[in-house]
């Protein structure tokens, strides 16, 4: 057995002449759907990392919960064990691979093999946005790589391109659907006609939903991942519970209609923008997750089903989007391979990714951030109606961009689009409409984003 | 002065302990659009660039035509000159930035910079679509980074994930729309009814497009892309004139409305693929760019004006698509700056991206490849028409998945859709339908792919 010591094996130096490989043995915390699937592409790929890279990366051990079920991976069993730390603290294991999900044991587990200077990878997103900063640092002090492709939309380069193809780029916003299964349902309701429940539904017999689908549909799932994004995009620690969440469950078929009458898809969507200078010099950001109106010309209206998509506005590279599937067993290991094999070079080249040691960020309260609105009312149908409903825009500064009436007597509705304004002064008009006697029902609130006006 | 051999100021051990970083001093071959505007990002990162890689990047020497040309990039007049393979042969240059285009001299330039060990950064398609094999073994064989992001679709991170992410992974299929001027053409005939002469004509006088238009509208330009593209993906060497290639001169309106009401957008795209395996074991690839009928639903369908996408079909990762700007200035220096970064840190640690050298890629000819198609044809409206046309689809085994007739008297046009087939039956079918006196042209032959039939 050969342990991958930075200096004992190193990169030859002229690629050109065969040389043995370097040799990487990996750690691999769980092995249910994802290291399952990690296991078989590693075998199937093997030679061809190897000629590209120099590197052989093997998988040394195994920790599970359950060593007696069976697992149909290709690894012999005498690599398993149920004693995690133990896998951690193997000195013939060069790099460890964290499967396990949820926040513990998986922190202790990282922060050891950080500690042991050993590598980790990982898509364990409820870990990071919470926990980043300590692992971050961790990482950073021990001068070893904490790579988490995985952890924000599945399968999708995200992380590596934002953090070396973009490096020092200043980053406007980004705007994601980085929740497959929120965008499933609405893709239906739209698509179909169907009601969220039956979407909902539809989509929990698919798989896509969990039986307990409240991760996913009120946007706990979507705001860590945001958290993530936010977090390596400004350069300054966010955490899952700074993110403003609103979920997809008041939206109705009605409102997709209405919508793309007006030329706009429903998308649930997380928005990660810089909304000003911090007191420190730092970045001041704004991030939430929420369902939004966006223009039928816009490249996000088009992701439909469960596919994820990221679109970024850059400073000097403009528009970017990054598509493709968000979960999954092979495409989340695709994603923890590629960066098992970043951290393998960076091994036995004794470098790493250098993630840097981030700063709290400045995150902006949800009631100063600025944003369009759909708005849609049910009101008595009599002369006058519309007066008084403008005129409570009006004394909140809120300007109205569009209105139209939909439906005549009890079934009468106003929709109105406004331009951009300021969230508190949006929720004091709200809560003085529903003072009118004559407004029976405030139906949706969808904030209008990606045509500014 | 500080030259930045690999073993002289290497990475500190300890990143978290601030140290002297290592200096890199880049030779800058042109300076025009995008030269200038890289010297301009460099400026304005060259402190976030240092404190997250720990390699300070400076620009030592600039190779220019005209000397006397006032250029606003705050540059010192001491680093310009006219001479350019001295800079490449100077000593204090650590790595070559070539910006100049072309085939010469630029090929000689980036192979002597490579003949002492400096790694090259270029956004030279044509170079790399006619030399690309000599280049990247010269690379290999001394070790050092050939990288040239910046070659296909401008700003878009897309050869460092296929290069890193997607180490390995067998890719099934890419389409792209890789020429921005092309793309803007067919947006401008499809929203607004333009035709091809008016749409051009707007093009030009936006400056998407050049005087000349042909290498745009011909495809010349997204061959060499494709070219590159299906090297990287396939690991062996396609050159540009081994891409088949048509342009987009002959659509018309009508046939994107036609097409529009039958579901479908008409893209200029590019298809890499692979068409099975060569004798040698390596894949046989099939390669073309042209006009292709896209279904509405597929992401591509909704890329609109100069924008570009690759839309990629992996093994285990899925469906993926990048999405950016294909040309410009500062898109084309974000993707310059991303590998100088890369470039240097790998100087730095005495490594490199390791392209790999490859061998020729057997290209299926065109006659054979597969592939659904739409066509357009004027008849003569009488009965029995159909099918004495139907007939000779029949002969060459062509089969039909949907025909209708649009307009009637001289007017009438027969509208089929194919489904998958040889290129070379229906090439077949097109010659024996052109000897028949009941048509009087065969108006339009446009693939369809993108919804296997």
């Amino acid at each position: 057995m050969t342990t991958a010591a930075p200096d004992s094996t190193p990169i030859p130096a002229d690629p050109g002449s065969p040389a043995p490989a370097a040799r990487v043995r990996i750690g691999l915390l769980g092995c249910g759907t994802v290291g399952g699937a990690l296991a078989r592409l590693l075998e199937e790929r093997r030679s061809t990392i190897e000629a590209r890279t120099g590197v052989e990366i093997s998988i040394g051990r195994v920790a599970v919960r359950d060593i007696a079920k069976s697992r149909d991976v290709g690894l012999g069993a005498e690599l398993f064990t149920t004693d995690t730390m133990s896998v951690v603290e193997d000195p013939e294991i060069d790099i460890v691979v964290e499967l396990i999900g949820g926040v513990d044991p998986a922190r202790d587990l990282v922060a050891r093999a950080l500690e042991l200077g050993k590598p980790v990878i990982t898509g364990n997103k409820a870990l990071l946005a919470v926990h980043g900063a300590g692992l971050y640092a961790a990482a950073d002090a021990a001068g070893v790589d904490l790579l988490f492709e995985a952890a924000v939309a599945g399968g999708i380069p995200l992380m590596r391109p934002l953090r070396e193809s973009l490096v020092g780029e200043p980053v406007t916003r980004v705007m994601g659907i980085i929740n497959g299964t929120t965008n499933y349902i609405l893709t239906r309701m739209s698509e179909e006609g169907a009601s969220y429940d039956e979407a909902l539904a539809e989509a929990q017999e698919l798989g896509y939903a969990e039986e307990d689908p409240t991760a996913d549909v009120e946007g706990h799932d979507a705001a860590a991942k945001a958290a993530i994004i936010a977090t390596i995009v400004y350069g300054a620690i966010v955490q899952a519970d700074e993110v403003h969440r609103e979920g997809i469950a008041g939206i109705t078929a009605d409102d997709i209609a209405v919508a793309a009458r007006l030329g706009y898809a429903i998308k649930a969507i997380a928005v990660i923008e810089k909304a000003g200078e911090g007191a420190d010099g730092g970045p001041e950001v704004a991030v939430r997750v929420h369902p939004a109106l966006v223009p039928l010309t816009h490249p996000l209206a088009s992701v439909r089903d469960s596919f994820n998509a990221i679109f970024l506005e850059g400073d000097a590279v403009g528009d970017l989007m990054f598509y493709g599937r968000g979960a999954g067993g092979e495409p989340t290991a695709s994603a923890i391979l590629g960066d098992l094999v970043d951290a393998a070079v960076n091994r036995v080249n004794a470098s790493s990714a250098r993630i840097g040691s981030f700063a709290r960020a400045v995150v902006r309260p949800v009631a100063d951030l600025l944003s369009a609105y759909y708005l849609s009312l049910a009101v008595v149908d009599q002369p006058g109606v519309l007066a008084r409903v403008a005129e409570q825009f009006g004394r909140f500064g809120v300007s109205i961009r569009s209105m139209e009436q939909q439906g005549l007597g009890d079934g009468a509705r106003l929709i109105f689009i406004t331009h951009t304004s300021r969230e508190s002064a949006v929720q004091d008009t709200l809560a003085a409409l529903r003072e009118l006697d004559i407004v029976s029902d405030v139906h949706a609130v969808v904030r209008v984003v990606g045509d500014e006006i």
